[in-house]
Parts: C-alpha cells; structure tokens; sequence
C-alpha cells in the first residue's frame, strides 16, 4: 500500500462537476449566503452526500475502506475508524460497546466524555485517583500497581479506561498495564486524544502509543496534534475486540450524514504523519527553542518520575498566584492564544511543522521577561484512591434534587456535575459525595475566572430521602 | 433583532491574525497537506477552537448565544440550539431527555437515530404504523385518530415521536396531534429533518411547521434543505421542555469541540432564511416546472388526501419493473444525481433557490422521453397498527444469537437491524418478529441492488431459549 495516497480525498476533489438533485440544501456551494461565500466555496465543492462512488461511513466498501485501511497499516491496529464526531464519539462507542450495566474502572481525570459514556451505558464505575506531580500538584496517570491493586478488589471489572497523556502531556508506558488487564482478563481502553502523533513512524523522538504497548481500543483527535479539521477523529482496535459492536455503537452515535470535509481532512492528515520524515528533527527544533524559554522561565520538566512529556507540550509553571493570568494577557497583547491557564500554569501546543514551531515559539518568548520562582501551594486532584458514586445513574434520574449553597453543600450528593473547561475534567461528579476540597477547589477556580460549566451560583443537590418515583 | 445579522459567521470572519498555542494541529491552516490545502485553506481561519470571543456551545453566552437567540425569533420557538452532529443528535438528545425506562409511541417509519435514541434511553417503544399511499405503497404520517387509539390503549407514554414531512416530502398538519397529546398530557417530538425549511416566514407557500402547530420538540437538518454544511442541524423547544435536561443530554452527545465552520454555515443558514423573500415566487417557478415534467413522466400528486407534498421534492413514480434504476442511468449519463431511487420511484430534492431550480430541471427534463404508464403491485411499509419488540434493550443485550438463512427466519426474533439506504428507515428492527413480508421485500431490495445495512447474506437472531447470563 502506498501510504502517500489520499484515496477519499482524491475521490472527493474529482468528482466532476455534477448536478445535484439530492441533499445537501446548498448544491455544491452554489446557493449560499453571500458573503459567507468567500470562505465556504472551495470546501462546498467536497461536502457530498454518499452519491456514487463517494462510499459510505458506517459501512465502507469504497474509498474510505481504502483510506481507513491505510490508517490502520500506518498505526499498526488490527483495525481503524474515522470519526466525524470527536474523540467524544469514540469514547462513547468504546464504553457503550463494553455492555450496559458492566463495571468499569475509570481514570479519575478523564475527559468528561468518559463520564458520559458511563452514564449512557448505565454502567457501574469505580474511579481511580491519579497520581499527582509532587512540585505542581497537577494530575497524571495511574501507575500500573494502583491499577493492580483496583483489579483485586474489583476482578469482576469488564474494562479498564485509562487516559494517556494527561491534557499537559504526560505519557506513561503502558506496557505494564497491559499484563495487568490481561491477566484480569479486562479489556484495557485508552483516550488518546491528545496523541494522534504517537505511530509507529515517531517513535521513539516522540512518546511510544498505547496502541504499541497493546492495548485494545485507543482513540485519537487527529484535529488536536495533526493538521485535520476539528471534530475529525479516529479509533484504532486491537484484535480482541468485537468489531461488530463497537461498529454498530459509532453508528448509533454519529450522525447518518457524515462530514465529507471532515472524513477527507482524516485522510489529508494521515498521508501527513505518513510522509513525514522528519520527526527527529521537529523534536530537536522545539528542544532548543525550549532551552532558550528556560532561560527565561520555568516550564514543568521532560518527564516526572515514568511519565515522558510529549515534545508538543510547553507548560509555563508558577507558583505565584495569579501569574497565568498575567502571562495570558501579556500574550494577548501580541494576539498569541494558549491553549488553557490553570492557576499553577499556562499550556502551549505546538504543531508537528518545524518552521511553523520555529516562527510561533519566536513570537512567544519575548512576551516573558525573565521570572523569579516562588514556591507556594498547589492544586488539588479531586478524590483520593478508590471511590465510586453513592447512587447508579438510573436510581438519579428518578431522585428529587434541591439547590444549595456551595458553602454548605459539604457531606452532600451533587446531582450536577462541574466542570471546568478547558481542559473539561469534571472536578465534581453526579452522584459524587461533596468534600470540602470540591467546595475550596470550586472557589478559588472561580475566582481565578476560570470557565466552569454546572454549579454556576447554587448547586443541585439531591435530596436524601427515598426516591420519588415508584 | 436584525434577523439579517450574522453574529457567529462575522466574528469568526474577525478573528484578526492570531498566532495559534493551541488545538487544532492545522494552526489555522498554516499547516495542512499541500495538495489539499487549496480546498481547505479558508476553511481553516474559520475553523477555530473556543478561544476568547467565540463562546462555547454548550453554554452560549456571547456570539453563539446571539446567534441561537436569532434562529429562535426566526422560528418563533421558545429556545432553540444549533447542532453539529445532525439531525440524529437532536432526536437521540431528545429521547435521552424523556428519560430511561418510559414508554414511548414511535412512527414505525421513522429514521434509524429515533430507534437508536429508544435503545440509548433503554426506553419501551410502540410502535405505530403509518396510513400509506394507496396508489404508490409509500408510507405516510400517522393520523390524529390512530394517535389517539394508540394512546388510549398506552395511558402512562410519556413522549410520542413523529416524522414530518416523510423522506418523500409530504406533511401532515399537526394540531390535532397537538390536541390529542395535551389530553393525555405526553409530550409531542417532530423529527422535521426534511422541513426546516418551513418556518412562519414561508407559509403558507410551504407547509407549516410542526412546531407552529405547537409540538413540544422539533428537530431540523438545516444542510437538507437549507444552504449549510452537512452535520449543521439545530432543535427548536417550546415551552413545555426542560430545557436543562434537554443540553445536558446535547452535550453528553455531541463532541466537546464543536466544528465552527458548521456552526458559522448554520448562522449563514438561518441569514439566508430570514432574508428570503420570495418564497411564493420560488413555489411558483417549482409548480410550472412541475406541471412541464408532468406532461413526460407521471409524478406522486401534490397532496395525498391530508398529506400535503412539500413543493421541494418531486417524486417520479413509475409500476414498472427496473424503470427507477433506468431513470437514474440516464441522469447519471448527464451527470445528474438524484436523492433516491425505490422500487416504485425516484426522488429529487430542490434547493431554495429559483435560478438553480430552473437551470436544474431544465437539465433534469431532457433526460426523460414521455412515459407510457402500467399498474403494478406496490411495496408494503413494514409492521402493522401497534406493535413493540419481543424483548427489552437489556434483555436483548445479554441474549445468546445464531445466524439463519433469511428463507429459514420467519416466526424467529431478529437479532440485528436491516436497514435500506437511503432512507435509512429499518426494514426490520432488532428485537422484532420476522414476517414473510420482511423476508420478501428484503429479496426484492437486495434484487434491485438497493444498500442495505445488516443481514447481508445470513441474517442473525435470537437464540429462543434462555438468557445466557444470569
Ligand atoms: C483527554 C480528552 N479526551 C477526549 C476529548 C474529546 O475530544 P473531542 O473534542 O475530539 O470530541 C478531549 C477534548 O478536549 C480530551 O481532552
Ligand atoms: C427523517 C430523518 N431524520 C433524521 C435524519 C438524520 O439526520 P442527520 O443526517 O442530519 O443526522 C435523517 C437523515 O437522513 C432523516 O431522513
């Protein structure tokens, strides 16, 4: 197979001029919005309907059989899907695909999305802690001997849903995790969002995929690390998994209408990390570029114990309160947009082209005259070790709720769930207990003006008497 | 308001020159594969991710909010919300919303996301029979009459969905429905996919829309019959929902990284509806061209006692045997693509605009030499008055299967769903009993060469006996 190939792309751009007597409502671009026309036009020209020759999503036979067939050589799977609805869709598929009502363990700083999955599969969670960074307090995986340990406690656990890397970067062998689920006889799943670089082709100049390390189901945002259009995403399986199913849970979720701009922006990104040769010297460029930024200020280190910072990730850390703030406006100023500030730090992503690294980190690095460190209190992960919800999710949607104050929802069952986006972590779950962590966490977040979704001046609580529904 | 105002598309256009730290990988176009680049280059500047100034659609407060608020005035709804997973995520986001567990009375013939949507809720469906043509065989809507029976005999159904108009364009006014649902305080969902196009602005040239008619939920593919990007549909509420439950449900759904080319092309959407002011015009240009095709070719009439055909869709039905797959070689041959073909015709969708209408037809007339007309037997609906699944959701999750021979299925329980495409309305769901006529119209679809989804060669079933876990 030849890698370099584009074959749903190609299929798209020559599909001659046609007269459409189908949907969609805007003809090939022809009527349109007027002034929205400029931009729309030329990708107009792509976005089809399964008109002959075009193939079809959910059951490809054609053109995109052919590019998901090259994605998957490319990844090494035993299979590969394009998305068209994000890494959300993936995870949804992935968690309804493992069974309604099964158990599932869950990284307790997954992705929001892993928690809605749970909840539309009617599953039994247990979270697990992750383990933290001892200087910033951030969040990173779950080693393997946690992992170990849950599996004891919970043997009747259908898969393992772990998140790699963290949204800052932090990656983890998963080598180790992969015995431990299979000698559990669990599957092990991975939101991989963050990693869709991470092939067989960078490695090792970049961190190695969960795919490699075995597990059996990874999803990728292709929009986030390679050049795709948002929402564009894919899922690789392993050869254990029930392909039949998890096909028929994508078809359930996505829409019968699948972007063809998007799935052909799939293929455009796989033929770029196909051709590209030169990994190692895309993390050489950022390395230097990174030793310079150092000299100026700190950036959170290439790995913490076992974890290995994926290159693409700049974390600028303080801990001087209401410093990211201060750098995110200086930045501002220059029109540079990062990617998210918490309050111990500031998160830059890179793209995968060196002359673009180079000229962006060359506007960035004036911004920041040269720091004096401070050393204070970090933030919290929520949850400690093993917990789980006090009620299952069919039991909440039949509870009465009420709202209360933040200030004395401590020792109380949220019946909403907080999030603060980015990076969309819940710090509070529904059906989580309230500790006082949550309610002093939520504050100062708050403060910080940081975006939070659910729980905006009151929060919904439910009500600790019986149900209210026979 | 100014109706003719784009809030989203214009602050997406003034996006300045950023320098991207952030998703996506593209760096707003600066980095994609260069032979796809000139399709996607503009595309990509708009193709942002929520940076300051351009909200957030799960909890619109700036230029997404503006924009939702003008689509609401346009409809005359109480709220109403873009999407950009399609019709299919409103319909799964509003059968979620109605809560796992409830009864609900669903149109036989609806579109496979509704049955997805009744699977995801975990939810009792009943099933109701359409009234058909009685000419062609074509299934229609469900009178107020049958609502009503069927309602009687189901007193605790907590949501009726219905499809309006059906895939061939006709509608049916829903007052009455309205009526009937109030009475027995349920609630009345539309999956007006096909007609968002009817709004209070083109009627009484088109036909009204079902929300006008006061149902409590409407969903609407904007890129079917509007100018927008396929994926960009939007849901209209009245007042009687919940609207919180109903956007936790979107946001379970749809992808935290919402595309902002498909919402800025729904913005673009509802400009071009407001700003419309030819509708009558555009209906009569449709009608002469109508009247000329009629004089070649027979056509389904513009109204089916109630049922009134939505003036975009013209239906050429023929009774002979093979005629619709020699309808669309000929077009084929002049490049014209038609939306559908079935046994007894083929469908043509229309976009709003009258000079790409008239150029359209005229391409579209020459192709067909005048018919001779024959009577044949027509293709039957599947499924009878009320009907439901032999099994629930979880049941049929756990239940053991085998694979039959489609000759040897009647009497048995279908395993997996069959599915012609388009329309994408099952032939025969999972957890339904097989009739001899599934049997026979699956071997006259699969004869015709038509695409269907599941039971290719052998089709699977349940196991009679008992569930194989306990
Ligand atoms: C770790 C993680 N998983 C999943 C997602 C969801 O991906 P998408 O936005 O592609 O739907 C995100 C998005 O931010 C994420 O950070
Ligand atoms: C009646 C009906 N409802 C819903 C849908 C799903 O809409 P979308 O493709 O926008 O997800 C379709 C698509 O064909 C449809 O025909």
């Amino acid at each position: 197979m030849n890698q370099s190939l584009t074959p749903l792309f190609t299929a798209l751009k020559h599909k001659n001029e046609t007269v459409s007597c189908h949907v969609p409502g805007h003809k090939n671009g022809r009527v349109f919005l007027e002034e929205a026309s400029p931009y729309y036009r030329k990708i107009l020209r792509l976005d089809a309907t399964e008109i002959e020759g075009l193939d079809d999503l959910h059951e490809p036979e054609g053109v995109i059989r052919e590019a998901e067939e090259l994605l998957s050589a490319l990844y090494d799977s035993d299979s590969s899907f394009f998305l068209t609805g994000g890494s959300t869709s993936g995870n949804l598929a992935l968690l309804l695909a493992a069974g309604p009502g099964e158990k599932i363990i869950v990284q307790r700083n997954s992705h929001q999305s892993v928690f809605h999955g749970l909840e539309l599969a009617d599953q039994q969670p247990v979270f697990l802690a992750p383990e933290t960074d001892s200087v910033s307090g951030l969040g990173l995986g779950v080693s393997s001997r946690q992992l170990e340990k849950a599996l004891r406690s919970h043997p009747d656990t259908k898969a393992v849903f772990l998140t790699n890397p963290t949204y800052e970067g932090y990656t983890l062998p998963l080598k180790e995790h992969v015995e431990v689920c299979r000698a559990y006889d669990t599957l092990l799943f991975v939101d991989e969002a963050h990693g869709a670089h991470f092939l067989p082709g960078s490695s090792p100049w970049f961190p190695e995929s969960a795919l490699s390390a075995g597990a059996d189901a990874v999803v990728q945002s292709a929009h986030k690390t390679l050049p795709a259009m948002t929402m564009g995403a894919w899922l690789h399986l392993g050869v254990s998994m029930d392909k039949t199913e998890v096909k028929r849970r994508l078809s359930m979720i996505q829409s019968s209408s699948p972007s063809y701009p998007i799935m052909g922006s799939l293929d455009a990104a796989r033929a770029y990390a196909a051709r590209k040769n030169d990994w190692k010297e895309t993390v050489e460029v950022i390395s230097l570029h990174k030793k310079m930024l150092e000299t100026k200020i700190r950036l959170l280190p290439e790995s913490i114990g076992p974890y290995r910072l994926d290159p693409l990730k700049i974390n600028l850390y303080t801990e001087e309160e209401g410093r990211p703030e201060k750098w995110q406006e200086q930045m501002k100023r220059e029109r540079l947009f990062p990617e998210l500030i918490s309050p111990v730090h500031l998160l830059v992503v890179l793209s995968l082209d060196k002359e673009d690294i180079s000229e962006t980190i060359k506007k960035l690095a004036p911004v920041f005259s040269r720091e004096t460190f401070i050393e204070k209190t970090h933030y919290p992960v929520p949850g400690k070790g093993l917990t789980s919800l006090v009620y299952t999710y069919g039991e909440m949607f039949t509870k009465k709720t009420h709202e209360v104050s933040w200030e004395e929802s401590e020792g109380m069952t949220a019946a909403e769930t907080v999030i603060p986006y980015p990076p969309g972590i819940p710090l509070l779950l529904r059906g989580e207990r309230i500790h006082s962590t949550h309610v002093e966490e939520r504050n100062r977040l708050r403060k910080k003006g940081v975006r939070i979704k659910g729980g905006r001046e009151k929060l919904k609580v439910f009500d600790p008497g019986e149900d209210n529904k026979s």
